[in-house]
């Protein structure tokens, strides 16, 4: 009954295809009638709406405000700054018209040609020119800095090959758009950012990542430096999961924003941008989950315990419900969420098999002979081991045991991520490990034609230059050419 | 000094530019680059997240779960309901194409004619239409129903005047959707979710509310019922604050929605949809806020109190810094947000009239002579009554002064409203009193020609037919026919 609930395809058959069936089988999404945008569902939102939770108080731990800036920007904002419509100008959701006509010939609902706009407007792929058009009224002196402002959105780029949370045309994100009077502050602040996703990833998704800087041909298109932290999915493939980056003058240069310093003079404002997005739960699923299905982090799981009481009458379902509901109120008095199924259009061994689907951390059975032993069965979802454990204490052996899966999964991670780090020398070695799924540590030349011949012979891409760790110098891979030290190099998604 | 600072027009004056330049000097929002959409200011933002929280609190209290459904809806998803097409058609924001270029001429960034869309896209002005053709594969059978589900989301409809908050061409809102089997249940979800904006309105917003149901010509495009909240600005005018609507099978029907029910019979599915915006800051602006500035019910305040220190030297700042601690450690343990406004570089007289301004509930100051007598000044902002506290049990008085300004502000806003509403009976008298503002209870014949004749006659419209009240039957004031019951007409905003 679970396997026809389930049906799900091996990681080890189709990596990607066990991705696309647990996205859809686990109720978290699925496509919609437009292209590339997808419907998050209940499920997924719900998961979604926990990381937001998180990481708006980090947000606001650090100092920042929420706001909200136009979901449109006039075309020629995208011009102001060379790099930035470079990078976006092919992906742009295009607004030409403002109403809808009948059509005088029968054909239904048609586009009113003579509601066309005098400019053209573009739905925000990142809101950086809107922004910074709207930061030259608020910024004059050096007391009006630093501005830090995040805010919640939903951004469009019009991509051809689409995937649900890895990506889709429409996504949900946060964009961080910081204003300050020196070099050195934005440049702390773009540091501090990537270290505020480092711990959220780490400590709430427990997906370790490796905190680095990207080469130039990564970077953001208008940034200076553009930080990341990434992360390596079961298949060994590089996931990008948040990007912090410093943008030195380029868009207050962009849109003339100037302040007086302290000595009186004019100057132009120095700038980050951070963002993560509904990408996250891409990396979330593709970290941990497994053939059974989801596998979640306690602290990101909308329910945290389901207990599934097996009865034949209703005296029975009854007296279950009796003794467990100390259990449920004390859990729940800790912040749990706990759902004591007592559906009776599902049979026990559906419901068993739906939570493990859903990753749900900890699973609880309880029958007759339970009530009798006081006893009930335990099953954790990220071992899938199975326990008769006693009733009285099991609040506290719940949550030892929440607290133990949220650190074994990233424990987990961790090992496979440094079982699959290694360190090489020689081109013909890379390639022959990238097609096996690893992170390579490798000496690179630091041009952008090496780097682009990498991609274009192993589809490997330099991850980012990592920060901390080993710099040693050396000689690269590829030309011979001398290196500062390695870089890190993995496909990915 | 203060009213340098503000320099606020008096209500009397202009309401209308009072409310404007409200929005401006309170930091809550401004107007954007882009045509009718605004920028929500972190400051107007806290409040709207304020809002947004106790709201979803509230859905969720009531089993709705949060999902997110796409931004653009195909052009031929709209015209699938017909009603639902002619009420948004012709305030449509178009997306025609899905890329840029550059101009071959050096014309600068174009729209690419190469990349012109097969069927044009809208941004969703709301989201019926996309939603009943997801649920359309979610529904078999009554057992996959009641679905609960509300959205968090930015819309668009490109209205011609605006105004910040109450008209905008984007605005934030959250929309939720239900799918019934019965039209029984679908009956009570409208009217129950009815409820739940009431009493946010009402003792959250500190706003009384009229419910009632609309007439047939202010009802929602394609619902069979609208339920409204409508509230009395300080004006007399009525501001529609949330609806409720109650849709019938009119979705179902449009995208084929059906299920088996219990008797094994297909029958089509029964919808609700219900909605409040970011109108609703429009909406708390005006029903509190005076000639000085914001006031703002302390459940959705921002920031609750305020602590200037009067002092000289940097010793004295230490000692009052001291003085206060343990009283600021309290309010915030009780979830209060106070702010110990120690800048150096803004004058107290400026920061009272700054937290004046911004409506914050308590302002206090302290000086040398304070820390000697034990006391405090404090004053309220509503009352804006000044007076000398002793220290000791300030704690207490402030959570009580808090909890009476919430108590206060319903009371003054209902009070106004209850002189503001009268009984008329004739037409003349109806031309007369509209003229100066006030709720009219009235019969009317209960035709849209009479009602659209009022409408061009006194831009006076029913506002609702008010949920119970007297029923009793009646001539209509315009043209003598029977009336089964007094309705409620207003000038609106």
């Amino acid at each position: 009954m679970a396997k026809e609930l389930k049906n799900l395809t091996k990681r080890a058959d189709n990596y990607s295809q066990w991705y696309n069936e647990l996205v859809i089988k686990a109720d978290l999404a699925e496509q919609s009638a437009v292209r590339g945008c997808m419907v998050i569902k209940p499920y997924g939102y719900a998961i979604w709406e926990k990381m937001q939770r998180v990481l708006d108080d980090m947000f606001k731990a650090t100092g920042h405000q929420n706001a909200y800036f136009p979901l449109l920007i006039p075309k020629s904002f995208l011009s102001r700054e060379a790099e930035h419509v470079e990078g976006f100008a092919k992906e742009c959701a295009v607004v030409t018209h403002h109403r809808l006509k009948n059509d005088e010939n029968g054909g239904g609902v048609v586009v009113d040609p003579d509601a066309r706009l005098e400019e053209e407007l573009i739905i925000r792929p990142t809101s950086e020119t809107i922004i910074w058009n709207t930061y030259k009224n608020w910024i004059n002196s050096y007391r009006d800095l630093p501005i830090l402002v995040n805010q919640w959105a939903n951004v469009m780029r019009w991509e051809m090959r689409t995937r649900m949370f890895l990506r889709t045309a429409e996504f949900l994100w946060q964009e961080g758009h910081t204003a300050h009077a020196t070099r050195e502050e934005a440049e702390a602040e773009a540091r501090k950012m990537l270290e505020v996703y480092a711990d959220f990833a780490e400590n709430y998704m427990a997906m370790p990542v490796v905190k680095g800087v990207k080469s130039a041909n990564e970077r953001f298109a208008g940034a200076l430096d553009t930080y990341t932290i990434e992360a390596m999915m079961q298949d060994g493939k590089a996931l990008q999961s948040g990007t912090s980056h410093f943008l030195g003058q380029n868009f207050a240069k962009a849109f003339d924003v100037k302040f007086i310093n302290k000595n009186n003079e004019q100057e132009y404002v120095w700038a980050t941008s951070w963002g993560v997005s509904t990408r996250l739960m891409g990396a979330l699923i593709m970290t941990h989950s497994d053939d059974n299905g989801l596998v979640l982090p306690p602290k990101l799981a909308p329910i945290h315990v389901a207990i599934v009481p097996i009865y034949k009458e209703k005296a029975q379902l009854d007296a279950i419900a009796e003794r467990v509901k100390p259990l449920v109120d004390d859990l729940r008095s800790h912040g749990l969420t706990v759902k004591f199924d007592d559906a009776d259009n599902r049979r026990p061994g559906f419901k068993f098999a739906d939570y493990e689907l859903k990753g749900v951390p900890v699973r609880l059975a309880i029958g007759a002979r339970d009530l009798e032993n006081g006893t009930v069965e335990l099953v954790r979802r990220d071992t899938l081991e199975k326990e008769i454990v006693p009733f009285a204490g099991l609040e506290d052996e719940i949550l030892r045991i929440l607290d133990d899966i949220q650190k074994s999964l990233f424990e987990k991670a961790l090992k496979r991520r440094e079982e699959r780090t290694i360190t090489v020398d020689t081109y013909d070695e890379f390639k022959e490990k990238i097609e096996q799924g690893y992170f390579i540590l490798a000496h690179w030349d630091g041009t952008p034609e090496t780097e682009d011949r990498v991609k274009e012979e192993t589809k490997a891409t330099i991850r980012c230059i990592p920060l901390g760790g080993d710099d040693t110098p050396g000689v690269c891979m590829v030309t011979g050419k001398p290196s500062a030290r390695r870089v890190l190099f993995a496909r990915n998604y």
